[in-house]
């Protein structure tokens, strides 16, 4: 079963309102927004990856989601796997403790609770966090309209070089940011805003589809690194940038710098072009998870 | 490290004053109660029980710390690992989707959201369910006072029982009850309250120490299965049970049957008599998780 089939099998359960359809990164319970993020050891991070590393882009992944709705930490619930100490297990969780606090210090959010279970000795490591926020008005992903332009914060493919070339940046894989107040501060602006995870292509193309509208990308727009800069759609079918990506009418003042990449335009789908020339899309838009 | 160490470093990152210095079973947040359980396939379910019954137990479980918090359910969050087709993964997933769809109707708790990722076939499976209440007092595991009286609803040992010998009560075990009215009622006449999930004697000793007192508990009360008579110690350190927990005055009109089955005291730690006469503690009074 793929993601897409069990999100449309979730869909047939009794939802609440808040759940959006299950088609946000967010639901909304007041002035509540929630969010849940697992990371799973030789999926969504490397074994040998430091573990104060790993915490640091539980917490940040998480709370990415929260800036993409303007919200305010809050709090946050950790569901830790404990192994036997035979496994250095002990000391993996020494590090990883001391990676959380110096998370939840950095972005003032303050543990609420979680749970503890023991896992086997030879079992990846299933890590969850689930961060609640506060938010006025918590833009969907599904508010883009035809007309509007497509904005990106930041540069993307900087996780992607990170991770390939620690001596460049290796805090842009390794620390990614969660930038909320950036989010904070654009929420007003844009009819929809999510974070780039899973690749720009990807995550464009699902604000698009999300929205009932059609989006069209062009290539020499994005700010990518100088060292990407041949390489284009490998950066922006990469995830892990945790930049903003927003839909914002022409004439919206923005109060946070951004990058105008594309407009939305009536139809469905994802164009790309390179200085107006269509470019074929790459087989794949971004980061997929299969069952 | 074990699970005691871990929630003692845990307490010393910033912690929301919701958290009740994670010594209760939930968070608190304005009106709303927040739990997070995690079950782990091989530890806290057989890989061979069926998908449907783990899906219900991962929500009744979840639901069982909000009803001891006389909370009503509002909503869930859900973290699945899909993994490979080739693992028969998609016929247990349709099953668990099934089961959960099931569970969630029956207790009238609506999906908010949720998590998915991949998960390596060979990889046991990790399920997190966050659940979200909604309570008016929330009792706290830590409010018993010497003087009071320990009660607990239901028989205890039902879960074991069904576990060992399916013919006589296959759903004891299999799809426990969270006893969401039974909290509601209870709430506003308990002075501390907690679910039977680890193990009676543990659990009882876990509201006694959180509330700073001793508790007597008068083996020959506790209600257990004819089967389990000669054998109450097991039915006391086995969890499962999800049965209510709590202190309360001795002059409390209780809205709901449960049974008077020890008392506090000033002090501190677990005694057991059996008909007044003093019983050693087992080695283990329930299930500990360790690291």
């Amino acid at each position: 079963m793929t993601e897409a089939e069990f999100i449309a099998a979730l869909r047939a359960m009794p939802l609440h309102p808040g759940a959006r359809d299950l088609r946000d990164d967010v639901a909304r319970l007041g002035a509540l927004v929630l969010t849940t993020d697992t990371m799973v050891e030789g999926v969504h991070y490397r074994a040998a990856d430091p573990p104060e590393d790993v915490a640091w882009r539980l917490v940040a992944c998480a709370l990415s989601d929260l800036a993409a709705k303007g919200a305010m930490p809050v709090g946050v619930l950790l569901n830790y796997p404990l192994k036997s100490a035979s496994e250095d297990g002990g000391r993996w969780t020494t590090r990883f403790l001391a990676g959380f606090g110096v998370a939840l210090s950095h972005y003032e959010a303050p543990l609420l609770g979680g749970d503890t279970v023991s896992l086997p000795a030879q079992a990846p490591r299933v890590l969850t966090l689930t961060a609640i926020g506060e938010a006025a008005a918590a833009p969907d992903r599904r508010g883009a309209r035809a007309g509007e332009i497509l904005y990106v914060t930041g540069v993307i493919g900087a996780a992607l070089l990170g991770f390939e070339r620690a001596e460049v940046d290796p805090n842009a894989y390794r620390r990614p940011v969660a930038r909320i107040a950036d989010g904070i501060a654009l929420a007003p602006h844009v009819s929809a805003m999510m974070d780039v995870s899973d690749g720009l292509l990807l995550d464009a193309s699902r604000m698009a589809e999300a929205s009932g509208v059609a989006v069209e990308i062009a290539l020499e727009a994005v700010p990518v690194p100088p060292e990407l800069a041949h390489d284009r759609i490998r950066a922006l079918t990469w995830g892990d940038d945790y930049q903003l990506l927003f839909a914002a009418a022409p004439e919206a003042v923005l109060p946070v710098a951004a990058t105008r990449i594309g407009n939305f335009l009536t139809g469905t789908g994802l164009t790309l072009t390179d200085h107006g020339e269509p470019v074929a899309l790459p087989p794949e838009l971004g980061y997929l998870h299969r069952g």
